[in-house]
């Protein structure tokens, strides 16, 4: 039987799937989970996107350009625009997802053995982009005591090395949701600029920040048009995950035309998606702004909730769907498998993203879970419940 | 300024997009221009599959499962029944084209120095997705004398080194429409499995065959269940190449969990393209049918025209819809810009894909271009017309 690779042997698995197998095992049980292990929001999609789709006068849904229709950047640039940020349609990559936006780029910008700098806990998934495209991620642990900000100047100096091509975070976090204030965004920026190193930003979820804050995108800052690549998404800012539109937006006209070959070689972003998107720039402001509210409400649901449980630390967080707690257990993973296979709570349960999936460092996380709150208040509170219950009854609670 | 990578340096640029300045020019111009440069279908997309996504009752575009919703995978597994093809959903992963399949199954494959040996010319984005994953082509090269068939066992054999991982074919093929044979898939099965290699085919035209000759997939071969791996896709089956949506197929089981952990990395395959695929596999075989017959018609017209232009060299293919050409200039690239640049026939022109991008071999295919026929016989005719007055003309005729 022909081997499979190194590559294929060494990817890491998704830290939240590996509990899918235990949730589906509780569903056949008849127990009810609350979802709150994945970035899966539960608002409706703009209606006015699924009825471009559906009005679209399309009878051959064909290869849109390799770089997206030039109609859709425009309207891209008309949203960035109105935030602030002065790009055009040649700035722009539509790609299938942000996901495929981080592989373009690491290709772009990233040898065999080069390395990136992330604050830890981070996105799971760069782990894997980082792996399938051979760079190393050099992880800069951030703390739970000061809710995950930015660590010290001086921990990313000593991180950067000969082989050091950039810096990412991802702003607002997913998985801690915290919002890196403008002048974090300039401590980085004296760094990429002395070291000339790319500033990757994922923003995807720039919309969703909260306590009357403000999201500062790396695009704003002046002096780092060849350094600054965001990635960005329709995903959660307008609820269409599936939609698979993301995109790369740079003024380093040398880095998009480096993307745009390997966006070549795959031929085209969805089409579909691409009319959703272009729908979703005139849906009116209050859609982001009431799922803004609805979120809030949720955040302060479960940060009042969590707060109240004995020994749980739960910083409050300015942006994105997310909080990243300590919990009094021995170790998240057992913790939530547990929750899976041998809890209920009147017949419910709970599901969260264990911590240690989003750290590099081993070791790292292992009391920490990440909670996304994806439901509605009513339904988070019964989580809630779940979770003070399990924590009472857990047997390696510590 | 951060440089870019050697690796997107090296990113080979598509060779058919290069032209694309030129014809932009010349359509500024007033040139009218026949594409037959690219395999962009011109018949519609079923209805029935349109109005699967406009009458869908989803009010939230979320993720699918990474592998692809279950339903879905139910139907192409029915679809796969019906061309004589035992498979279950558990053997597919849903990719976004079957770009992404090839990248997964490489990733699953191939450590970086590992070589794939591919009759050359081939799909020329093999070779971007072979550098962007450190994955060495070594070509073995067919020849227009005998219509681009199976290169002997030999070459192959001389080939094979301790690197080499597996050999991929695209039946039919893109770009010479070549329809390997029963017995050539025999040969290269006991050529894997002398040497415990993987047998990849891209198998996205398989419905295009011609002549009353059928396709033997290399999935209904005996013995090779560990061995075969398939990329599909409902591109150009179905005219719906913008909705991304494509596919691996392998009973091997290790093969498909590895492919899995890349695609849970990209999280999911759009969700509205699957929902046309589910209802792709229910459009009566009419459709497919009745564009083989169109597509024959086409084949005919090309296929008569080109056989009486002087010096030209045209095999007669028994599938997809391409056909792979020699003709008597210096240099296919210098002529297919010319063609786009200084020629016109009553104010219109044809652009071709010239052959070289399609060779891995360095010098090889200079005389050759891929011709798709994908636009009606009475525009293919003038297309035609273009052709045989520019082969008259051109200076660097030989």
């Amino acid at each position: 039987m022909p081997k499979i690779s190194d590559r294929g042997l060494k990817m890491p698995s998704s830290p939240i799937r590996k509990l899918v197998p235990f949730a589906d095992a509780a569903k056949k049980r008849g127990t009810k989970i609350y979802h709150l292990n994945i970035g899966q929001p539960d608002i409706k999609t703009p209606a006015a996107a699924l009825k471009a789709v559906s009005e679209s006068e399309l009878d051959i849904i064909a290869y849109s350009p390799s770089e997206g229709y030039e109609w859709y950047r425009d309207k891209i640039a008309e949203y960035y625009g109105r935030i602030g940020v002065g790009i055009d349609a040649s700035d722009i990559i539509v790609t299938s997802g942000a996901s495929e936006a981080i592989q373009f780029v690491m290709n772009s910008c990233f040898d065999a053995g080069d390395e990136i700098i992330v604050p830890e806990p981070f996105y799971a998934n760069y782990n894997g982009f980082s792996k399938t495209g051979n760079v190393i991620v050099k992880p800069i642990t951030a703390s739970i005591d000061d809710g995950f900000g930015l660590p010290p100047m001086s921990d990313f100096e000593k991180e950067i090395t000969s082989k050091t091509k950039a810096i990412l975070i991802c702003n607002p976090s997913n998985p801690t949701g915290y919002l890196y204030s403008k002048e974090e965004l300039e401590v980085l920026k004296e760094i990429v600029l002395k070291h000339d190193l790319f500033l990757m930003v994922d923003e995807v979820y720039r919309e969703f920040v909260y306590d009357e804050r403000e999201h500062t995108s790396v695009l704003s800052l002046e002096g780092l048009e060849e350094h600054a690549i965001v990635f960005d998404s329709v995903s959660k800012r307008y609820s269409a995950c599936g939609a698979r539109i993301g995109m790369i937006i740079s003024r380093n006209r040398e880095m998009i035309t480096t993307a745009l070959k390997f966006a070549q070689a795959r031929l085209s972003p969805p089409t579909l998606g691409q009319i959703m998107g272009a729908a979703m720039v005139d849906v009116p402001q209050t859609f982001i702004e009431e799922s803004i509210t609805e979120y809030d409400k949720r955040r302060k649901v479960c940060i009042e909730r969590l707060q109240k449980m004995d020994g749980v630390v739960c910083p409050r967080p300015g942006g994105a769907f997310y909080l990243f707690v300590k919990l009094p257990v021995d170790d998240t993973e057992k913790f939530c498998k547990w929750l899976l296979e041998d809890f209920n709570f009147n017949g419910e349960t709970v599901m969260l993203a264990p911590g240690a999936g989003f750290y590099s460092t081993s070791g790292l996380g292992r009391q920490e879970a990440r909670i996304a709150y994806v439901l509605n208040t009513g339904a988070l509170h019964k989580a809630m419940d779940c979770l003070e219950a399990a924590l009472k009854s857990y047997p390696g609670k510590i």
